[in-house]
């Protein structure tokens, strides 16, 4: 099993991600190919680390006229070795633009699915998680779109949490069916008659993080605004808990006795600990990490495209697909 | 100053509503009349509560043609009411799309905005507020609503909050001008062309609750998916808390410790203290509460519909806009 890591275009710089590569190899049985600047590359040296120096950096609007032009980017690099069978998925931190041009033009889309979408798997408070996806890829989408985004979901639940018939859930206005946009109304006409999908219906903002459903289906646009807005209140909370805590020396008792179990429960909702996204609906396994991605980020997010290259996730989805 | 309330509709049934009714005009120098079923308002009796029984109440997806039909129904007539110069302002739990219909059909629309939008005044984590609209009253929305949007929102945090040139952002998937789909680009190139708002730039989910900008423009699908995930994370992250606390003795003391400045912080973000949302665009004050209103969020809403009307702000917003 090999990985191929784009080690170029995040915020904190190679070096960053080249520490998660170490540390990553060290512990598991696996290959990391790392594509980035030889002179970056050359400050790592591991059995298990394959040095791949390339010359260019795709940048922030890389568009498919970027990625033709630039074979010998990182990432163009990264992801054509895997079409070439060299690497069995991909992480980048880069662009999330120019790797979806990338994923589109080169590991290309499953036949039956004409969108890529980017797929989470995110904590809920029911103690479980929730299949997410669109939560960005697009920033409009057919309702055809939103029925290929339940059948990638459904798939994706069944192969990597095994269950057997898991729900699907729409983000809408309005629990009612025929609430939202034309776009929503059309979606969930579609969803009620596929017989493949076990859709149970609109879903609300507010119970994103419920559980209610398996697979939580969103038009990229939705997506992205639920998932930024749990994650801004995440911080918000967690700054007005230190608020509340630093009061007095009494609330400083009190924050000193609760801490341990406050800090379990932050992590939870930490959704960097959670790695990447995945772009579900291409042929290959490949992983986004978040931009801003730190060592244990970027960590997380090897371990994902690791973990779904080993469970055969494409294939899986491909024959579930059929 | 008389407020016309209609007790109908609601999901905890009139009585509650007609609580929060007798408190209000226990407490304040203002007149209410009530709208509702004669049995209902039977059980109430004050000198400063005008009672004005009626025949119907209009049902959850009451169009234009049910508020033409029923005249007597009790918003139709609370808003009716309003445009006779009766009422100074209009409260309601019922129905949000039959209070727009009501609403578009008898009070009207401003001259020169399209759609009336949900407005609210939602706290932020810097200890002061954000207006935010629409959050809902469409499914759907053009980039030039998108703008006569800005408008009303900066006029209505010029005449309630006396901020000279509020800041205005619209909720997009990027913070780039370049992000989103066609409608939201084309807001932001408009949004930068006129010159009595002061545009601040898109503002992802992330930062909704950051107050950033005085005023939060959204379409009115991505408004209502922010808000109700920012209300599921606060509940989900209060349950979260409370089984923080229940671990052990030692949590159960520390919950104990900081349970006052606790409760001071969930109150913050208990945005059914906040009253109700105003249907901005509309030649009267008009508020929505929320459904599942208790007694305590009601008599908030009808504080709102009091302090509007009183400070004249649909009459400031109109002078604004010219």
């Amino acid at each position: 099993m090999k990985i191929g890591v784009d080690v170029m275009g995040s915020d904190l710089g190679p070096q960053e991600l080249l520490k998660a590569c170490l540390r990553y190899v060290s512990e598991h049985d696996v290959d990391l190919a790392v594509y980035g600047n030889q002179e970056d590359l050359d400050t790592v040296s591991h059995p298990r680390i394959i040095k791949v120096p390339t010359t260019f950096v795709l940048t922030m609007d890389a568009g498919p006229l970027a990625v033709k032009r630039h074979p010998d980017a990182s990432m163009v690099k990264a992801i054509s070795d895997c079409t070439l069978g060299f690497n069995d998925g991909v992480v980048s931190a880069g662009s999330s633009a120019a790797l979806l041009s990338c994923g589109v033009m080169i590991s290309k889309m499953i036949p039956g699915i004409e969108r890529p979408a980017f797929l989470a798997d995110i904590p809920n408070t029911v103690s479980t998680s929730t299949v997410l996806l669109d939560m960005g890829a697009n920033s409009e989408n057919s309702a055809e779109h939103l029925c290929q985004f339940a059948v990638l979901g459904t798939a994706f639940a069944q192969t990597t949490k095994n269950i057997e018939r898991p729900t699907v859930g729409l983000l809408n206005i309005g629990s009612e069916d025929k609430k939202g946009d034309m776009v929503h109304k059309d979606a969930v006409a579609k969803l009620r008659t596929m017989e493949n999908i076990n859709f149970f219906g609109n879903i609300e903002g507010r119970d994103v993080l419920n559980g209610i459903v398996d697979v939580l289906v969103a038009d990229g646009f939705s997506g992205n605004i639920a998932l930024k807005t749990v994650e801004g209140t995440v911080v918000a909370f967690n700054q007005m808990i230190k608020g509340v805590i630093k009061t007095n020396w009494l609330t400083f008792i009190g924050g000193y006795l609760i801490k341990k179990e406050l800090s379990r429960m932050k992590d939870k909702l930490n959704y960097q600990k959670y790695g990447g996204a995945l772009l579900a609906g291409l042929n290959h396994v490949i992983i986004k990490a978040h931009g801003s991605s730190n060592e244990e980020a970027f960590y997380n997010a090897i371990r994902q495209a690791h973990t779904l290259a080993a469970g055969g996730v494409v294939e899986k989805i491909k024959r579930n697909l059929i």
